[in-house]
C-alpha cells in the first residue's frame, strides 16, 4: 500500500521533473516525513536508549530504503545533499538557537577551558587524524589520494556534532559538562571549517614557519571578527527595538526583526568571508541578554519558542536527510567490490576519532584545572571521560565537508572518493547511533547525582529557558546567589585579577553591564516590569 | 557612500556568481531591506495615508534606481522573479494566516454572498476585460497576440490583491466589509488561477457548451476537494495533537507540527492539481477552531504571533520585490519606442479593471440583498461602492500570472509581450499606489462612524485574534451575544430554515459541533481551562 503510493508519487515526480514543480513530490515526502519524526519521536520521548536524532536518522534509513526499492535500485534519495541548503538555511537557526538558550554564566565563566578544548584541541585532533590516515591509508588500495585529501580528512573527522551533543546532555542537570562540550562544539566548528579552508586555499607544497603564522593569524583574525560581527548585529537589533518601541504597534514587527536581523549576521559574516557559525552564535548571546528583555511578553514567549522550534526542525531534517542519504546507492557501487577494505577504512578512522579526541580531553583539562583553585571547578576524572566521549558524534558538517572536498556537486565515480564520501557516511552513522545511544546511559553511570552536582555549580537564572525567574526576581538584581561569586566580592588589586582572571573579569564586566550597557541597550531591570507572568509553568499544569 | 557599498557588493557579486555562494549577496540585500521596511514601515505608521506595501513598494523602486546605476543601466533587480518562489513560499503563509485569524462566524454567514462575488463576480470581470482587451487592442500596434493571450490578459487583471486589501481594510472596525472584500479575495485568487490554468490547457479553437459545462465541473471539482482537504488536513492535526498531547513534553512539537501540517495541506493540494490557496485557508479555518485550543498557552502564543509575523514579512518581501521589479530595463527598453502605446495600453487596462469590477459588484450586491430580510445585513451602496473600490488593487498574483504567460522563465523580447508585462507592472505599481492611498481615506468618508456599524454586526469574539476572551468567557459557552443569533434559537420547521438559512445551517452546525467534533478534536470548552492568561494586553501596558 504505501510502496504502491511512493511509487505513483516517483512515477509523478518523473513525468513532471521537467516542469516548474519538479521539487513539489520531493517536498510533500520532506513534510510529510518531518511530520512523521515528530510523532514518532514524542511517541518515543520515554525510552531510555533512543532520542530524536537516532529516531530522524532510522526514519530516513526506512524511508532510503523504500525509495530505493521502488525507483528499481536506482536512488535512494529525493533531494541532493546540498551544502547551500545545509550551511545557508539548517545550520543557522541551530546555532542561534543555541547562543539564544545557552547558560551565560557558565559558558563565559569556562570561556578559556573552552577556548583551550575548541581551538588548540581541534588542532590536535586534525593532527592525529591526518598523520594516521597519511599512515595507514597509503599502504591500503583505496586509490590515490593527495596530501591535501589527506588534511582534509584531518579536518573534517575533527569537527564534532555540536546538535547530537545537545540533545544527549542536559543543560539543567549538568550544566559545567554541557557548556563545555556545547561551547567547545561551536569553536570546534568554526575551526574545523577555517582549517578546511585553508587546506583548499592554502599552497600545501611548502609549508613554513611563515605559512603557520599566517594561518594562526588568519584564525584569529576570524575568531575576533567574527565574535565582534555577531555581538554589533545583536546590540544594534536591541538598540533599535529599544528606541523605536516597536511593541506599541505591533508583536509580529519585533519578531520579524529579530529574526531577520539575526540571520543578516550569518549572512553578512558569510559575505566577509567570516565565520557564520561564531558570528550568529554570539549574536545569540546578545539577543538573549539585551534584544529580548525589550520586547514585549507575547514577542519574548514567541520568539523563544519559534527559535526552540526552527532549530529542532531543522535538526530533524539534518538527521532525516543523512539517514536518507546513508544508503547513497552510487557510491556503494563504486565501491563495492571490496567491502573489507571499505569497513577497514571506516574502523581506522573510528579509532582515530576516538584517540584523536582522548589525546587533548585530558592533557587540556589537566592543564585547565591547574589553574582552578576551587575543586567544585575543576574537571575530574570521570568529567573529563564524559566529554571525551560525548564529543566522539560526528554529523551534518561533516558529511557537507567531505562532499564538499570528495564530491562535484554531489557525484563522483572516482575510487578514493567514493571511499570516503562511503566512509564518512560510516562513521556519521556509527557515531550518531552507537556513540549516541551509549552516551545517556555512561553520563548516568559516571555522573550519578546530577542534581547535587548542579547544585554546586550555579547555573545563570536570567536566560529565556526560564524567563519567569528574571521577571519575578526583578528586585534583587544583584542576587548573585553562588558561592564563587561571593569570594569576588570587590577585588581592589592585581594579585586578584591574576589569581582568579575570570571571576575578575566577570565583577568589571557586571559593573559595566549595569553602568553603561543596559541603561543604552535595555536588558533585565532596564525595561518596566510587568506582574504575572504565567507562560512557562503551563505546560506542566495540563493534564 | 551607500552607493559605493553597493557598487562593491555588486563587483563581489559578478566574481562569486560562478561559486556556490552567488546567492550571498542578493541575499544580504533582501534581509537588509526587509529589515529596513519594518523599521520605516513602523516609522510611518502614524502617517494617514501611507501603509506597508506602499513603502515596501517605494523601498523597492529606490533600491531598483541604485543598482541599475550602479549596475551601468544592466539590471535592476537582484533576484529574478520566480513563480516557484512566490506560490510556494510567500503565497501559503499569508492565505494560511488570513484562514488563521479570520473572523469566522462572519465569514460563514456571508458565505453565499462571498462566492456569488469570487466565483460569478470574478467570471463577470474576467469576460469584460478579455472583450475590451480584444476590442481595443486589436486595433493598436502592440505586435502579436493571440486569442489566448487575451484570455489570460482578462484572468491576469481580474485576480484581485487580497493581500493589500488586508493593509487597508480594518477587521475590527469594518467587520462586514473585511469579510466580504477578503473573502471575495481569496475565491476570486482560486479562481483566477483555475481560470488561467483552463485557459492555457483547453483547447480554445472550438469553444461549446459541452467545454463550459466542462469548466464549470472543474472549478466545482477544484473548490470541494480543496476546502475538504484543507478542513481534512486541519482535523487531523487537531485530532493528533489532542491525542497524543505534545505540550506535555514540548511546545516545540506542537508549534512545528502545526505549521509544517499547514504546510503539508498545501504542498497536497498543489501535488494533486488543487487550489493550494483555498486548501491552506480552510485549513488555517479548522485549525484556528481546533487545533489551536488543544496546544498549551505557550503554543497559542507563539503560532499565532508566528503566522502572524511569516505572513507579514512574505507580503513585505512580495511589495518589495515587485518595487524592484519595476524598472526591469529589459522589458522597458523593448517597448521604448513606443511610450505613447505603453502609456495607452495600461490606461485601457485600468478602465477595464474599473468597470469590470463595477459590472459585477452592483448587480451582484443587489441581488444578495434581496436575500436579506434583516437591513443590518444589507449591503447598502456607500459600503458597496468601497466593495467595488477595494478590491481594484492589482498584485503579486497578477504578476506572477503575467509572467508565465508572457515570458520564458523571466525573459522576454516579443514585443507584444513585453509590452504586456510592462503594462501588468504598470497597473500593479498605479492601483496599489494610487487606489491604496486612497482607500483609507474613503473608507473613513463613506463609512464614517465604524465603531457604531461594528456593534451592530457582530463580531466572532473565538478568533485567535482576542483570544484572552474565549478563556475568560469559558463558562458561558453559548454566550451568542448578538441580536441576530437570539432570533433563530430553536427553529423548527422547514419555513424557517428557507427564510433565514444561514443562520439555521449555522444553528445546526453548532449542534453538530457541540454533540460531535469538539469532543473528537477538542477545541474550545474541551480542553481544560487554565486560569489567569495575560498576554495579548501587556503589548499596551509598556510604555
Amino acid at each position: 500500500m504505501a510502496i504502491g503510493i511512493i511509487s505513483t508519487l516517483l512515477a509523478k515526480s518523473e513525468t513532471i521533473l521537467s516542469s516548474d514543480h519538479s521539487s513539489i513530490v520531493s517536498m510533500n515526502i520532506c513534510v510529510a516525513l518531518l511530520c512523521a519524526c515528530i510523532v514518532i519521536g514524542h511517541l518515543l520521548e520515554e525510552s531510555r536508549w533512543m532520542n530524536e536524532s537516532i529516531t530522524a536518522l532510522a526514519i530516513g534509513i526506512c524511508t532510503g530504503i523504500v525509495i530505493l526499492l521502488t525507483s528499481g535500485w536506482k536512488s535512494s534519495h529525493i533531494l541532493v545533499f546540498s551544502e547551500d541548503l545545509f550551511f545557508i538555511y539548517l545550520l543557522p537557526p541551530i546555532i542561534f538557537n543555541a547562543g539564544f538558550q545557552v547558560k551565560k554564566k557558565q559558558f563565559f565563566r569556562n570561556f578559556m577551558t573552552i577556548m583551550l578544548f575548541g581551538a588548540i584541541g581541534t588542532l590536535i585532533s586534525f593532527a592525529i587524524i591526518s598523520a594516521g590516515a597519511i599512515h595507514f591509508f597509503q599502504k591500503m588500495n583505496i586509490g590515490t589520494l593527495t596530501i591535501g585529501d589527506f588534511l582534509a580528512i584531518g579536518s573534517i573527522f575533527s569537527a564534532t556534532d555540536s546538535v547530537c551533543t545537545l540533545q544527549v546532555l542536559n543543560q539543567d542537570e549538568t550544566p559545567l559538562l554541557y557548556s563545555l562540550v556545547f561551547g567547545e562544539g561551536v569553536v570546534n566548528d568554526a575551526t574545523s571549517v577555517v582549517l578546511f579552508n585553508a587546506i583548499q586555499n592554502f599552497d600545501l607544497s611548502n609549508i613554513n614557519s611563515a605559512i603557520c603564522l599566517q594561518f594562526v593569524g588568519n584564525f584569529l583574525y576570524l575568531f575576533i571578527s567574527s565574535t565582534l560581527l555577531g555581538v554589533l548585529t545583536g546590540l544594534l537589533s536591541a538598540y533599535i527595538i529599544k528606541k523605536l518601541y516597536f511593541g506599541r504597534h505591533s508583536t509580529d514587527r519585533e519578531v520579524a526583526l529579530m529574526i531577520l536581523m539575526a540571520y543578516l549576521s550569518y549572512m553578512l559574516a558569510e559575505l566577509l568571508d567570516l565565520s557564520g557559525i561564531l558570528t550568529v552564535f554570539f549574536c545569540g548571546i546578545v539577543m538573549s541578554h539585551y534584544t529580548w528583555h525589550n520586547v514585549t511578553e507575547s514577542s519574548r514567549v514567541t520568539t523563544k519558542h519559534t527559535f526552540a522550534t526552527l532549530s529542532f526542525v531543522a535538526e530533524t531534517f539534518i538527521f532525516l536527510y543523512v539517514g536518507m542519504d546513508a544508503l547513497d546507492i552510487e557510491k556503494w557501487s563504486v565501491i563495492s567490490d571490496s567491502p573489507g577494505t571499505s569497513v577497514g577504512v571506516s574502523s581506522i578512522l573510528l579509532g582515530l576519532i576516538l584517540v584523536g579526541r582522548a589525546a587533548f580531553v585530558f592533557p587540556l583539562s589537566f592543564i585547565s584545572n591547574l589553574t582552578k583553585k576551587n575543586p567544585n571547578e575543576k574537571i575530574h576524572f570521570k568529567q573529563q571521560v564524559t566529554i571525551w566521549w560525548a564529543g566522539l558524534m560526528r554529523g551534518a558538517v561533516s558529511m557537507a565537508l567531505a562532499y564538499n572536498q570528495f564530491t562535484n556537486s554531489g557525484h563522483t565515480q572516482l575510487r578514493g572518493n567514493a571511499m570516503m564520501i562511503t566512509s564518512t557516511i560510516t562513521v556519521v552513522l556509527f557515531s550518531t547511533v552507537v556513540f549516541g545511544l551509549m552516551t545517556k546511559p555512561l553520563v548516568r553511570i559516571l555522573l550519578p547525582s546530577p542534581k547535587h552536582l548542579s547544585r554546586m555549580i550555579s547555573s545563570e537564572p536570567s536566560t529565556p529557558k526560564s524567563f519567569i525567574v528574571p521577571l519575578l526576581g526583578n528586585g534583587n538584581e544583584t542576587e548573585g546567589g553562588d558561592q564563587s561569586n561571593r569570594n569576588v566580592t570587590r577585588p581592589t588589586s592585581l594579585r586578584m585579577l591574576l589569581s582568579t582572571p575570570s571571576h575578575t573579569v566577570h565583577y568589571y564586566w557586571r559593573k559595566f553591564d549595569d553602568a553603561f550597557m543596559r541603561p543604552v541597550f535595555g536588558g533585565r531591570g532596564f525595561v518596566p516590569f510587568v506582574p504575572g507572568s504565567p507562560t512557562d509553568q503551563n505546560g506542566h499544569q495540563w493534564n
